[in-house]
């Protein structure tokens, strides 16, 4: 279920969409040269119709400590050119084999396998660059923390050693174990990194920033069965891919594990945990409040 | 013609190798988890055997200004992750398609495609964790420069892009603007970001910094054009690979477009200006000036 355009929450998403997408359209190179067709692969993937689910967390996180707008989206435009550089090289026929994405032909359809491959590398490497500039933030021990998180986050312990338990792991039933720290560094990592980021930029003390990790970790996970629920029962025109393609594919995943209604049951304890730990900030996060209600909604 | 060890050039060579693939070793995080096979696959490339040529320039032009041991080794070993995370991809069936690297099968070989591909981003994200390190060197500037300048070139706009070119224009004679540019970009860029790292810790001045930067052009070239003529001339068991690879494949390179004789004559044109730039640095550059002595015996 899309984010209804009709509450603040889906009004907000698409905003900062919108401001994202400006943003990477500046900070990706344009195309020239005779390597051309590799910024014009990374732009294919990168400006895609995306629901910038992680620059929203960063953005609205940042809104709690009043951090400087410019700050927030350079640091969530980094954060979108890994996700999407991990989307291009997850969609490679070695890996998921995907022909979709985002409404339109994967990169190594659009293109060939070769630029997919580099025009993720390149992705992957500009994040780092956008991060390391004077643009993002005045601060050089601050920004380097926002690089090394972010390389913790994406790299072999995080985000790629993730991707690397679901290649390994899907001839084989995985038990829960198994699909739960999947989760933690496949798609966990990230959206963790994009509500830590900001309490980085935002100076948050330990108090806060316990309370932000407990609202990630809940939320990711919660996100991610919700995404299962869907792939099981959602509309494939709303998923953007066929249904069932976990199940189809052999894969193990938290509603085949669990079976549907006791996942719908852990996303609503997951969901309630991390509003709980949301009200550390009262008001202020009612935004990052409804984010919560819009993966509940996803689950049903 | 591999480096003799009796040279005082062979001798730092080797001994830098070594060097490098301890750091290396302690660097990359251990094989555990249901995903060790990703770290297994790290390690598979970037333990191997290879000449480590640019952490030597690291090393060697760090020497010029008594830059702290800890920090070359730990900025050329980031800079040996991303040498070797452009390997493991450019060996992929869908780029060079090789089987073997460094005397032992590829990471697609040895593991399989979508290994190859996570190992390669992990070690480029890694990289960056690296710099990112207070470890690496106590002040934050410098180590953000060093972040920003490993970006540029590794990236769309430098070997990234190299790389895109390399496999774009595959099927048409490239002409020598083309091959130049795609030299600059592919390998050009990475080896003057060893002497210019090593510049950027050093606290280079703008001559210093000028001379480096000459230096790692003419240098660069040379190395590139001196491959070329190793894989027509060279001995397979030297060289490490089939010989005219090239040709074969029907790639134009600087020796297919110049012919034998002009390649070598340019080889040496660009080693005695490279001779020059160091000039600068008077006797302290000893070992950087075999280091050129070795470029030119490789084109013979």
């Amino acid at each position: 279920m899309p984010a209804s355009s009709d509450t603040e929450f889906g009004r907000r998403l698409t905003e900062i969409a919108d401001r994202v997408t400006v943003a990477l359209d500046q900070l990706i190179p344009s195309a020239q040269g005779p390597e051309a067709d590799l910024m014009r692969a990374m732009r294919h993937a990168a400006l895609a119709n995306g629901k910038r689910m992680r620059p929203f967390y960063v953005i609205e996180t940042g809104a709690l400590f009043d951090v400087p707008e410019r700050s927030l989206l350079r640091t969530a435009a980094a954060l979108e050119c890994v996700h999407t550089y991990s989307l291009v090289h997850d969609d490679l026929p070695c890996m998921d084999d995907d022909d979709y994405r985002r409404g339109q032909p994967t990169v190594h359809k659009a293109f060939d396998e070769a630029t997919a491959v580099l025009a993720g590398d390149a992705l992957l490497t500009l994040a780092f660059k956008i991060l390391a500039s004077s643009e993002t933030h005045t601060d050089p021990v601050l920004r380097l923390k926002l690089i090394e998180r972010l390389a913790d986050a994406s790299g072999a312990v995080g985000m790629v050693g993730g991707q690397m338990i679901d290649m390994l792991h899907q001839d084989t039933p995985r038990d829960i174990n198994t699909i739960t720290r999947m989760q933690r560094l496949k798609t966990g990592a990230l959206i963790s990194y994009s509500v830590e980021s900001a309490g980085i930029l935002g100076g948050a003390n330990e108090g806060e920033r316990l309370a932000l990790q407990g609202f990630a970790h809940d939320l990711g996970l919660a996100y991610q069965i919700s995404d299962d629920l869907l792939d099981v029962e959602g509309d494939p025109a709303l998923v953007g891919k066929p249904l069932r393609s976990d199940e189809s594919a052999g894969k193990t995943n938290f509603v085949t594990l669990l079976g549907v209604e006791p996942a719908r049951e852990r996303v609503k304890m997951l969901a309630a945990q991390a509003r709980t730990h949301l009200a550390f900030f009262g008001d202020r996060a009612n935004i990052l409040l409804q984010s919560v209600d819009f993966v509940l909604d996803r689950a049903h």
